[in-house]
């Protein structure tokens, strides 16, 4: 191989060109092997490779090779040891969006109900996850509410705690991926976020580093979605799915609303206790939307698995694992296994402990009409759920509970959502973002399904 | 104002909005106040925004301000007290191209000639030139060989050499124009050297600063110049006018080839020999180009000034002025009043001492119908004369002399041109260079005039 110049590279996509797959893989080479004495590539250059390929593009081969590359940066999830079927689910980010904490048992439960002929589970799903950022909540920092969990383990004992467990539900080690940390960071303070193809070669690449034989995206649309458009979330998702077939993994994407916070509760421990609540069997109404896709992405991912002739019949069979309290059995040996203590499953609500309250009344009677679900979860955010920036610390306690969802007849001076926070001092600008981000019409608004369309390699060949 | 945020910056120049000129503004600041502790801005997100410019563009306002900015940034020369025309030249670069060592000498004497009521010359030329770089030679380093002599003199010291000899031939202080070397370094290494819009606001912040009534701009076209295509220097000459005149500085361009080495020698003490023999009298017929130049350029800028009723009344008078010794009498003085020996002048052919010499003779019969001239150029700096990066040494001895021009009759085994170098090893590579840039044809080509075309406000004028 020649030198390689990262500036051939920045040249290249500045004037629209595709770039080699050597010259990609030398790129992200590049940025693991530099050192701050040997800086084979500088931070000023990946900045300007990054505008590049904002302004200018990546073809689907550039984006499979950047991905892959990526992939291959850091440490790789051997799953050919467990022979079994892996499958994963993956969010774009939402409010109140707590479906890996049902998924991930209910797929436990199918892949535990069929063991290989090695013993290990027949599905297993290899559940890595992210932190709150944002206006978006984090499935670790929920998960960490539970004294004792431990989401910090290694692809060893990952491996070990699938094999008993069918799932496990962890953090982003050090090593996987490590040019993303590099890029994202970069990204962050570059302003070159939003580009569909870096966030795809972010996620994708993560995602196939647990070897994932099929994956599930859930991408969100709507006014709590991170991408700004319809238009820009249909492209995300033709590109993930895209991205993801040519690395060998069946993957179908989920165009899903996020027009209001799903589910009863928006914050940490008050997700979990929701859930928890689900799988002993406590329904409580203004779950419905929750559970309801959480048995639509289960059931793709069941359908997908070979478990089930259609996604239609996966959701009917996750619905009957969700009932039937075995997803409950397999939630507990997850946690278990991980180190939690699931004693305070007993009494979830008990565990609810916010220092300070504040209802929120309707100030006029109408219907929920709309909501500005960003403002939403920027409210959460600042209640202490969330941080301001990677690293922060979060609070276990804060968050919103929802009584009322899009559609709701509302009487004025009805409560409308109950705000919790560690301090009074941090009810009231929440209180004022959550009101702002209502709108209480006079006549019921239209609502949408949960699932607008389902992005699939038929459905992208279709379209060309 | 509102807190500095350079990431608002990127965003709206990413998404293609137009900078306001307190966002431009607050940039540059950031970039000159930062301090490795405290990081306004950080040089990735400069790269990001120096990348996004080089795709978006910038229009007549944001360049405006942008290239003010700059100026801004650091020392600007006070030209009031001094009471007089400043006027300048500048050329984006060429090959053997020496035609500031005769413009301002031939301006000076012109300034000379009419000293204002304070005493002053009635035209000053601060030439602040730079160093070779590339393939092009730079002022600085001919200059240079002249024993003595003193480049790095301060706005001061300018100020009073402008007074007793009507020029000075200075670099670059470090308190000139600060961001623009943050700026180009960074364009160096991130692919954003060549936008017309960053070399416009690199190279007139610069001049700018200079104070000027009047520039005159030698943009080249042609196989040498920096520019890859005609449009594009034409393109470079338009923001350039443009942004000289928002300025308030009377600025015309023209666009000049570049298609072979200027006159007869390229490299460094070799171009100020050639100089100084046309000063002394000694025409050589190598040098017919170089002469032309000058004068057409002396010419417009004489016009400008106010001292010549057209630009070509005024490239007869500085064709009078250099060939009544005035100009020599000027060159003497500005040399002198920077600290450089005079006596090298007496005999300057006797202090050209290159170590080793080459002689590229013709293989076949016919005419030199084409030269790759940027070829030409980094034949040059191989020999020694210029650098591979900024601070390297270069050689005083270096360099080729031509014995024949584009359009030349050829007989094989004559003599075409002359390598000279510090070292026998260093003549090797240059001279295939040198062999691999001719071209000899059968039939004379078809030459084009020097200048091809002036660009000033008013012939973009009649464009629009």
């Amino acid at each position: 191989m020649n030198a390689f110049h990262p500036i051939d590279v920045i040249l290249h996509k500045r004037d629209g060109l595709a770039l080699s797959d050597e010259e990609i893989r030398g790129f992200i080479r590049a940025i693991v092997e530099r050192t701050p004495d040997c800086q084979l590539v500088t931070d000023a250059q990946i900045a300007a490779l990054l505008m590049a390929i904002f302004l200018q593009g990546l073809d689907s081969r550039e984006l499979a090779t950047l991905t892959s590359a990526m992939r291959s940066s850091g440490d790789v999830f051997d799953a050919a040891p467990l022979k079994t079927f892996m499958v994963d689910k993956h969010s774009t980010g939402g409010v109140g969006d707590k479906t890996s904490l049902l998924i991930a048992p209910i797929l436990a439960a199918a892949g535990l109900a069929h063991l290989t002929d090695e013993g290990v589970p027949g599905i297993c799903v290899p559940m890595i996850s992210g932190r709150s950022l944002g206006h978006t909540g984090g499935t670790l920092d929920k998960l960490e509410t539970i004294p004792g969990f431990n989401s910090q383990i290694d692809l060893k004992q990952l491996a070990e705690t699938l094999r008993i467990c069918g799932a496990a539900l962890i953090g982003q080690t050090p090593r996987i991926v490590p040019a993303d940390r590099t890029l994202y960071a970069l990204r962050d303070h570059t302003g070159t976020v939003e580009s569909p193809f870096l966030i795809t070669a972010s996620i994708m690449s993560k995602k196939l580093a647990e070897s994932l034989n099929a994956l599930v995206l859930d991408v969100k649309v709507g006014s709590g979605a991170f991408m700004p458009t319809y238009e820009r979330s249909q492209q995300l998702a033709t590109l993930m799915v895209e991205t993801g077939e040519a690395a060998g993994t069946h993957t179908v994407a989920l165009l899903t609303g996020m027009d209001e916070p799903l589910g009863r509760f928006s914050g940490n421990w008050v997700e979990v206790w929701e859930c928890v609540d689900i799988m002993q069997g406590r329904w409580h109404p203004m779950s419905a939307d929750l559970i309801e896709l959480s048995n639509i992405l289960a059931g793709w991912m069941l359908h997908l698995a070979g478990r089930a002739p259609s996604p239609e019949a996966g959701s009917e069979m996750a619905d009957s694992i969700l009932r039937s309290g075995d997803a409950y059995k397999a939630w507990l040996r997850i946690v278990q296994a991980q180190g939690g203590d699931i004693s305070v499953f007993e009494d979830p609500a008990a565990h609810h402990k916010p220092a300070a309250k504040r209802v929120l009344k309707a100030e006029q009677t109408g219907y929920l009409s709309s909501m500005n679900c960003k403002q939403a979860g920027w409210a959460v955010q600042r209640l202490g759920a969330g941080r301001t920036k990677p690293g922060d610390p979060v609070s276990a306690h804060a968050g919103i509970e929802s009584h009322v969802k899009l559609g709701s007849r509302i009487e004025r001076g009805q409560a409308l959502f109950t705000l919790f926070s560690e301090d009074e001092a941090l009810l009231e600008e929440p209180e004022q973002m959550l009101r702002a981000a209502l709108s209480i019409g006079q006549t019921p608004p239209k609502l949408l399904p949960l699932v607008r369309e389902v992005v699939s390699t038929e459905s992208i060949q279709r379209q060309k």
